[in-house]
């Protein structure tokens, strides 16, 4: 999925809930032509962006509807857009019919259409026939392939050493952690990979199995199945973890990837200020040392593996004293060195995993 | 599936390794008129059963094939054999190439086929297409109906009190306590219900979500959707266990249906002598303590459940006195009641349910 102009949908979310969007746009290989949100079509990319985002990311038009993004990047193709990406999952993951229009569009106008939903583009009857008349393809990321199994307990045997991110809540910023620890630890001249475990990871790295979707049974073999391919490329794993072990919906996705990845280490993620589970309120959030505990002694009978630094998203924490003082209190909870990967450079968490795990 | 005449394909594992066969034997409301296994062809099921099996399995004639059995049985339809019901799953829930002669022999004799496999019947083109022939039913059912989604964080809101059976291991009897707590809380005049999660308790229950064959993100979701369709028709709903949370390959569908069932307390499920994860032996079993906390650890922040009580597989224990010392140490470890619910009864689990959990 390298060096694609695309055009991605992220209508009424841009940027605070397109997880998606922003991933792709901060860590892909893709050139983005353009944004699809009707909310705040007419302006630019750069209008929304807090400034480290702005550092990284282009700038790009912000457009109603396909046919408008196609006009502003100059039409389809090469030079345009050669596909349309949906940048947004609402819970459920299902596709909102007020994206059709613009899939149909964009499939008339002879693009591809990329997306990472739970339904498929290519179940869809419609979109289907329409794809095959107009020769495009239509990317489901989300679809497993075949072959998937149980898990063998097997990870533990690969040379790289394997460091699993651990969440106290899905949307806490897991994936932008582990593509900025194997940045930084890249920069140092660790050879160091991820491995993409959900749609936005899998869209950024090009290849992965989507653990949300693999049949439960599964969930770790799938996860397994990468170490085994991935472990003795390189030095360093670093597995994009999804969810929380605590999460009344999706802690089973959590468990899977913890054992499938027998990890050496965690790094544990957490989003400053954060209560309650997103999305089911009535449900608080344990204490972090009750985080640790809980990771470690379920990691523990299958792969020894402690919670070696921490991770905390601060995007909502308006000046950087406050985010360090939120950092140092997340430092306190877990015993081991944080810091905010995007805010503060992920040199903490790099340097923990060096000492702890690479010359350990 | 009631009142079927079925016989029971388990080959070469009956009885100690046909789990599913037992299961129906014990359980299933289903007339069994043959078992086949051509290692034990020629001899009766009563020949293989233990003392307290044998009180309450009719013994029936075992046969080498399909074909064999349709003789002994009486030929096919309601007086002789309905359907052939697989009973065998080995890891990785294929099918077997072994079976394929029966299950077209039973196909062609009219006869419906049952399977609880990963891999389909009714997407197998030789048999579907047989059957579309000679208008039989193939059921799958480990085939999740369309419509399953991620949980809402809503089991607790049931009037039902529920109860979760968990396992240290695979194989260790969740399902058979489940079905024995159930049955004995009944001849108290308790309304429960079993929540049947595996293709075993769907096949004997007739109904079913089977938990370890959904999308992973959808694992605790399937299983809130049964406790909210049966938890306001029954005062107790007790919800077999899969897998176990340290294992490394299950763990995920254990915490899928810990976190979607919200139980009230926990049933802890042991077999006597078992150190090492079934099939994966490289991996110790942690102490009895250490499950405990993991498994209420775990629960806590979704739903306040303490293990109340155990249940110990003991059939490879020779003598009834030993039996009774391996249950006192499982007592020992949990720090609450337990009993082997085949060898010796399970009041003193219900006794538990309804001290702590019921009246609690």
């Amino acid at each position: 999925m390298d060096d694609q102009r695309i055009a991605i949908l992220a209508h009424e979310m841009f940027p605070d809930r397109a997880k998606t969007a922003l991933g792709v746009m901060r860590y892909g290989d893709q050139e983005v032509a353009a944004v699809l949100d009707r909310e705040t079509a007419g302006t630019r990319v750069h209008d929304h962006l807090v400034e480290s985002d702005a550092a990284t990311i282009d700038d790009a038009p912000i457009a109603a509807t396909f046919d408008d993004a196609l006009e502003l990047a100059g039409g389809p193709g090469d030079d345009g857009i050669d596909a349309l990406l949906i940048g947004i999952a609402p819970i459920g993951g299902g596709l909102d019919d007020s994206w059709r229009a613009d899939i149909r569009a964009a499939i008339e106008a002879g693009c591809d259409v990329i997306a990472g939903l739970h339904s498929f583009l290519n179940e869809d009857e419609e979109f289907a026939t329409l794809a095959a008349e107009h020769g495009v393809d239509l990317v489901d990321v989300r679809d497993p392939h075949e072959g998937l199994g149980v898990a063998e307990g097997r990870a533990g045997e690969v040379d790289a050493d394997v460091v699993c991110t651990v969440g106290t809540d899905c949307s806490v910023g897991k994936m932008t952690a582990t593509m900025e620890i194997v940045a930084a630890a890249r920069d140092r001249g660790i050879d160091a990979a991820v491995i993409p475990t959900g749609q936005t990871g899998i869209l950024i790295e090009g290849w992965g199995n989507p653990i949300d979707r693999v049949i439960s049974d599964f969930t770790a073999g799938a996860v397994e199945e990468m170490i085994l391919e991935k472990g003795d490329e390189h030095d360093l794993l670093v597995v994009e973890g999804q969810g929380s072990i605590v999460h009344p919906a999706y802690s089973a996705v959590t468990c899977g990837i913890l054992h499938g990845s027998m990890p050496d280490a965690l790094v544990l993620c957490h989003a400053a200020g954060r209560e309650a589970v997103h999305g089911y309120e009535s449900f608080e959030l344990p204490a972090i040392p009750e985080y640790v505990d809980l990771y470690e002694s379920l990691s523990a009978p299958v792969a020894d593996a402690d919670v070696v630094a921490g991770a905390l998203n601060t995007k909502d924490v308006a000046d950087d004293e406050t985010a360090r003082a939120a950092v140092a209190d997340l430092e306190d909870g877990i015993r081991a060195p944080a810091t905010d990967p995007v805010r503060f450079g992920a040199e903490a968490i790099v340097d923990a995993i060096e000492s702890e795990v690479l010359e350990g």
